[in-house]
C-alpha cells in the first residue's frame, strides 16, 4: 500500500504531533529508519537560574526523539507507542535557548523498540545529557485518519 | 545556628521554589530526614489523548521530589544540587489530572544523595511509575538569603 | 489445580533453579506475591582487593531476586521470564562475604514485571546497592514438569 | 613524566587487572581516549539452558569495558575508579561463547567519567545488550607501582 511504502517524512509527523498532541512543544527535523533528530525552542518555563534549558525538558525532548525514532524504525506513525522506562544522564549544563536530540536504534522487537540518545544545545560533541530506552508497542497498529 | 538547628518545613522549600525557580509548578507537601511527597496539579499541556498525564511531567515531578528529598537529607536547601542520572519506568496511565510523588532516601553521602521514587495519581498503592537517581551536591554548600 | 493454587515456596524454586541453571550460586530464602528474597555466598572470585563483593556480583543477585519476585507475583515458576533491563546504583562498599537482597513489587503486568531491589551484606538499613528494573513474561506459560 | 606522556595499552591494563584482581576473567583488546573494547570467553557457569550467555555475565563485561574507558579517557590506570550506577538493557539473545563489548565515552569530567556500551556475540550491529553508565573517580589519583 502507499501509506507503509512511502517513507516517513517529519512534516506528516509534526502534523500528525500537532494535531493529537498540541500541548507538544518539540518538532521532528530528521526521520529515518534507525535514527530520528528533534529540536525544541526553550521557553521561560524552561530556563533555569543562570540561563540553563531545565533536566525535566531535556527529558522531554529526549522522550519525544526515542517516540519519533519508533515511528521511523517500524515504518508508520504509532501514537499508542509508550515510553516503557527511560534513564537519563546528565553531563553538563545546557546553555542555550534551543535543544537538540539524536536518537539512534538499538533494536527494533515485535514488542519494544530500543534507543540511545544524545541531547545538546550547541555543539552535538559535547552533549549536555545522554538517555537510553524502551518503547512499548501496542499488539495491533493503530489505525490512522 | 538557628538555620540549621531549625528543620525544614515545606513552606520554607515551596517560598525559596517559588522565588528561585518561578517556573516550577510543583510544591514540596511533606519533608523528613529520609523522605519528601511532592504535588502537582496537571495543566491543559501534561495531558495526553485520553486524559492520562504525560511521561515528561511524571518525570518533572520524580525530580522535584528528589531534590526535596536531598534538602531534607542534608538538613538544608540546596539549590545547587543537581540531578547526575535519574531512571523511570512507566507502569499504568496516569489517569487523573493530580499527581503525587513520594521518595525515599536510599542513602546521602558526602558527594551524593541517592533515592527511590514512587509516582501516582489517586492511589499510592497503585503507581504509574517508580524511579530511582542520585544527586550530585556541590563542594561548598550555596549560601542562601 | 494443586499446583496454581499450592503457594510457591522456596524450595520448590531452589530445586528448579539447581535442576536447570547448575551455574547458579544464590538461593531463594523468601517468597510472596509481592516480594522476594535471596541470599549468596561469596566466592573467592567475587572479592576485590580489600574484602569488598564486586558490583557484577552484586548485579547477579538483584536480577535473581527479581526472578524469584516474579515467579512470586504470577503464582509460578517461570524459567522464560526474561530481564528486558536493569539499573543499579552502587551506595557503599560491599564489605563483607555474604549478600542479601530483597525485591518488593512495583507491578505486574501482562507483559512485565516491575521491581526494586535493596541488596546488603549485614545491615538491611545500609544497602550496598539499589537497583530497579523489568522482566518480560513469554506469551505462553513455559510447561514445567 | 614519562608515566603521563605513554598512552596507556591493552597489555599494560590487562597485567595490572591480573595483578590486582586475579577473578577477572575478561581482557581489555583495545583503548583509547574515547573508548575500549573488551572481550570475554564465557565458561559454563555463564551459559544458559539453550547456549546463551546470561544477563550478568554480559554486564561484568559492560562495567568492566567502562573501566577501562576511564582508564583511556583519563590517561592512567586508576585502579579506585568505581561503578556508581549502571543501566543495562538486553535486546535479543547472546548465542555463542564469546562476549564483545565497546565502550564509547559521553564524558570525563572531574568527578565523574560517563560512557555508552555495546555487547555482541558475534555481529557488532546486532547487539545483545546496550548500556550507560557512570564511573566515580577518588578525589586522589591512586599511587601505581
Amino acid at each position: 500500500m502507499e501509506s507503509t511504502t512511502r517513507p516517513l517524512d517529519p512534516d506528516t509527523i509534526n502534523r500528525m504531533v500537532l494535531d493529537g498532541f498540541p500541548g507538544s512543544r518539540n518538532r521532528c527535523v530528521e526521520v529515518g529508519s534507525d535514527y530520528a533528530v528533534a529540536h525544541l525552542i526553550a521557553s521561560d518555563a524552561d530556563l533555569r537560574p543562570g540561563g540553563y534549558i531545565s533536566g525535566p525538558t531535556q527529558f522531554s525532548l529526549a522522550d519525544a526523539v526515542l517516540w519519533y525514532l519508533v515511528f521511523g524504525a517500524i515504518g508508520r506513525m504509532e501514537p499508542m507507542a509508550l515510553t516503557s522506562e527511560l534513564s537519563i544522564r546528565f553531563l553538563r549544563p545546557a546553555i542555550g535557548t534551543e535543544l537538540w536530540a539524536r536518537a539512534a536504534l538499538d533494536i527494533a522487537g515485535r514488542r519494544n523498540v530500543v534507543g540511545s540518545v544524545r541531547v545538546w544545545t550547541v555543539d552535538e560533541t559535547k552533549p549536555c545529557s545522554v538517555a537510553q530506552g524502551t518503547y512499548a508497542l501496542p499488539h495491533q497498529p493503530t489505525p490512522m485518519p
